[in-house]
C-alpha cells in the first residue's frame, strides 16, 4: 500500500449516541418523543483526519455500531465496497440476537429487517469514512461520488399537525404553537416560507380523519397556488379512501406518498390512477415504505406500484447505495426523491452532498431539519431559497462542536432509558394513556 | 475550489487513433480485419498529472471525441457525474451529422444509436481521468470506486474459429495455426490453458452450422471435464434453433450468449427453458446484443429475456456507470459478467479495476487480450490462474510507451482509410468476394 493509502487507514473509531430535543409532532403512529435517540460517529486516520457520520441511535443500532466500529480499524477508509459483508458477518449474531422487530423506528419505514438495521448503520460509517478521504485530499465528498452537478440542493417544507407542547409538560419548548386545523397548518407553512424560502409543502397526513387533511391541502393550495404540495399519511388508508383522496387532490398535489400500505395495496391505486408514467399526466405515487431496499424493488418495479422513491441514505445503506438506487429508478423510468426522519446537520450534509450528484433529481428533498433547534455542529447549516447551497469544502464540509455533543451526550447518559428508544406510540400514551398502534388501513 | 481542486483540473487532452495489429479471427459478420482502430486517450492535470484512456477508434467515434476533449480543459478530473450532459451538448451536432448507422463495430453489440456513440466515447474519458485522479492522490483506481472486494480477476480463454493467416497475405502473422474443426478449437484452448492458465472457456460461434459447433463445444466439455463453457453466436439462431442447441448442451454450458436477436426473441427462448432464475438450475441466457443501454433494460428484465448481463464499460459509458449496471442486475436478480471487444492493455487495467470492485461478479470475465500481440504500455498485463493481479499502484498501475504509441499511430496516418472503421463484413470479401453481412436468424 502507498504512503497515502496508508495514511488513510483507520486508527479510531468513536460512538456517541444524544438525545435531541424534538417538538411533539404528530403521525399517523403517535407523537414524536420530547428527544430522540442519534447516534454520531467519529472516525479518525492514520493521518490524524476525522471524518463525521450520523444514523439512528436506538440502542439496536448501537449494538451493531460496536462490533462494525472495531472492526473497522485498520482497514482505509476508501473500502466501502467490502462493507457490506464486513458488516454481515461482525454484526450477524448481534443482530440475530436482536431479532428484526428489536428496534422500532416507528412503525414509518416499512418492513423491519435485520438487514436493513445493519445497512442503517453501516451508512453512517459509511458517510464519516467519505468526510475523512475527502479531507485528507482536499476534496469535497461530492467530487468522491463523481462531483456535482448543482450548486444548491432544494428541500421542501416539511408540515406537520403538532401540539404547541409536549404532554405533560416534558421536553423543550419552541415558539411554533399547535397546528392542528387548516389554519394552522397554513400559518406553519407561512412561516416556513418566509424564515426559510421554501416553495414546495409537504404534509405528514394520517393522524386526522382524511376530509380534515383534504381541506388542509385545500388551504395550502389557495394560500400557494401553484406550488407543488404533498402528502403522506404513512400507509395509514384502504386503496378506496386512498383513491377518493387523490379524485379530490390530483389538482393540486406533486405526488402523493404511501397512501397505502404494501407494495400490493400501492400496485392497486396506481393500476386504478391509470399507471401513471413519467410522461403521464396521472397523479404519481411517492413511498419510503413499501421500497426501502434493493430486495423491494423487483416486485414494486415490475408493478409498476410506485412512480417515485424515496431514497434515504440511512437506510439504503449509505451515499454511494443512494447513487445505486437511483441508477435503478433512472433505468425503469421511477422519480427519485428524498425521504427524511428526525435528523441533524451531519446527516443534513450529507444528503445534501449526494443529491448534488444526482442528475435525475427532479422534485426537492424533505427535511426535519428546521424543526430541530439543537445540532452537534459549530455552525448550522441554513436554507436560502428554500435551498442548502453545495459548498467545495472537504468533506462535507461540516464541523462538529465538541461542547455540544458532550451536552447532548450527557442528556442520553442521563436518561433511564425510556427515551433511548424512539417510540411513537409509547410517546402518544403521556396524552392518551389507553393508546396503542392503530391498525391499517386505519380510514 | 482548493488548491487540490485546482491542481486537479484539466489542462490538457490528447487523442491518438491507432491501427493494432489482430488475427483473423471468424464471427457471424465476418472475419476481423488485419487491423482494427483503437483510440488512445491521454488527459493532463493542471498538476501535471497524466492519465489514460482507450476506447473505439473508428472514425465517427474520434469525431465525437474530438469536441469532447475540448469541452473538458479546465474541468477537475472528479467531475464525472455532468460528463453525460455535456458530451450530449458538445457531441449533439456531430453525432446527428454523422447519424446513428455511421459507425459500425460488426454488428456484434447490438442496436446502434447516437447515444450509445456518444457513450462510448465517453467512457474513454472518464477512464483516463480516473487514472489521473488516482494517480495524483496516491490511489488505485479501485479505490477511487469504493475499493476492491478481491485481489485478482478471473477471466476465460476466449476461443475462436480461426484462419492461420489473413487472405491475400494481409497483416501480421502469429503461430497459432489455423481453427476451424472440434480438434483445432480444442488445441486453442489446451495453448491458453496451459500459457494462461485459464479455466473457463468461451467459443465465438454462429461462424458454421450449429452442429458443427455443437460438436465443438462437446469436444471441449471432453477435454475440460466440469470446466465452465459458454457458446455465442452473436444473434445468429432461429429461437427453435437456439432451444435445440440449449437441450443439446444445456449438461455442460456455464450460460448461452446471444443465441437469438433482440429482446422479443431471447425472452421466448428464456420462457421455454423455463423461466431460468438465479436459484434455478435450467441453463441462463446471457447478453451483449440486447442489453446494451441502461435504456433497453426495463423491458428485458421485466419479461425475464435475460439472465445474465455482459457489461462493458466501454458502451455502457464508463466504470461507474457499469458499477451502476451491477447494482441494477443485483437488484433484479440478474447476474453479471463482463464482455470484450478487441482491445489493449489499458482496456484491460481498467476492466480489471471495476471487476475486482463488484460483490455480486460471479462469472469469469471475457478478453481478447491475449489475441493482441501489440499494445501501448511499457509493460504488459499478464494472466496467472487465468487472473489479473489487482495491484495497489496509482490510477490504473500503467505505463504508457511512447514509442509503441508512435509507431501504431503511424500506422493509422499511412492507411488510405480503408481499415479506419472496422468491418468484419468487408474484410470477409477478401476471402469470399460476393459475401454479405447474413440475414438474422442465419440458422
Ligand atoms: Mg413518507
Ligand atoms: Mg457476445
Amino acid at each position: 500500500m502507498s504512503d497515502r493509502a496508508n495514511a488513510l487507514a483507520l486508527a479510531e473509531v468513536r460512538l456517541t449516541p444524544v438525545l435531541v430535543a424534538d417538538p411533539p409532532l404528530l403521525n399517523t403512529q403517535g407523537v414524536h418523543q420530547p428527544y430522540t435517540p442519534r447516534l454520531i460517529i467519529e472516525v479518525v486516520t492514520e493521518g490524524g483526519v476525522t471524518g463525521l457520520g450520523e444514523t439512528y441511535g436506538d440502542a439496536g443500532y448501537l449494538e451493531l455500531a460496536k462490533p462494525l466500529a472495531a472492526s473497522l480499524i485498520g482497514r482505509p477508509v476508501t473500502d466501502l465496497n467490502g462493507l457490506p459483508a464486513l458488516a454481515a458477518e461482525v454484526c450477524g449474531d448481534v443482530a440475530a440476537a436482536a431479532g428484526p422487530d428489536a428496534v422500532d423506528v416507528g412503525g414509518l419505514r416499512g418492513v423491519r429487517t435485520a438487514d436493513k438495521l445493519r445497512l442503517s448503520v453501516l451508512s453512517g460509517f459509511e458517510v464519516a469514512c467519505l468526510d475523512a478521504w475527502g479531507k485528507a485530499v482536499g476534496l469535497p465528498v461530492h467530487a468522491l461520488l463523481g462531483g456535482k452537478v448543482r450548486d444548491a440542493v432544494e428541500y421542501s417544507a416539511y408540515l406537520f399537525h403538532r401540539w404547541a407542547a409536549h404532554p405533560g409538560g416534558r421536553g423543550e419548548r419552541d415558539d411554533w404553537g399547535a397546528a392542528l386545523d387548516p389554519a394552522g397548518v397554513v400559518a406553519q407553512a407561512r412561516r416556513f416560507a418566509d424564515t426559510y424560502g421554501f416553495t414546495s409543502f409537504k404534509l405528514k397526513g394520517g393522524v386526522f380523519e382524511p376530509a380534515r387533511e383534504v381541506a388542509t391541502i385545500r388551504a395550502l393550495a389557495e394560500a400557494f397556488p401553484g406550488r407543488p404540495l404533498r402528502l403522506d399519511p404513512n400507509g395509514a388508508w384502504s386503496v378506496p379512501t386512498a383513491l377518493a383522496v387523490a379524485e379530490e387532490l390530483g389538482d393540486v398535489l406533486e405526488y402523493l406518498e404511501d397512501p397505502v400500505s404494501g407494495t400490493a395495496r400501492m400496485a392497486e391505486v396506481a393500476a386504478a390512477l391509470g399507471g401513471t408514467g413519467p410522461g403521464g399526466a396521472r397523479l404519481p405515487l411517492a413511498t419510503n415504505m413499501c421500497v426501502t431496499t434493493f430486495d423491494e424493488i423487483a416486485e414494486a418495479f415490475t408493478r409498476d406500484a410506485v412512480q417515485i422513491v424515496l431514497s434515504d441514505h440511512h437506510y439504503w445503506g449509505g451515499l454511494r447505495a443512494t447513487r445505486e438506487l437511483a441508477a435503478v429508478c433512472a433505468a425503469f423510468g421511477v422519480g427519485v426523491a428524498m425521504h427524511s426522519n428526525t435528523h441533524l446537520g451531519i446527516s443534513l450534509a450529507a444528503m445534501t452532498q449526494v443529491a448534488a450528484t444526482l442528475p435525475g433529481l427532479r422534485y426537492a428533498c424533505d427535511s426535519h431539519y428546521p424543526w430541530q433547534t439543537e445540532d452537534v455542529l459549530t455552525e448550522r447549516l441554513t436554507f436560502h431559497d428554500g435551498r442548502v447551497a453545495v459548498g467545495d469544502a472537504p468533506g462535507l464540509g461540516v464541523e462538529l462542536d465538541r461542547d455540544r455533543l458532550a451536552v447532548l451526550h450527557r442528556r442520553w447518559l442521563a436518561d433511564d432509558g425510556t427515551l433511548r428508544d424512539r417510540d411513537d406510540v409509547a410517546a402518544m400514551r403521556h396524552a392518551d394513556p389507553g393508546w396503542t398502534a392503530p391498525a391499517v388501513p386505519r380510514w
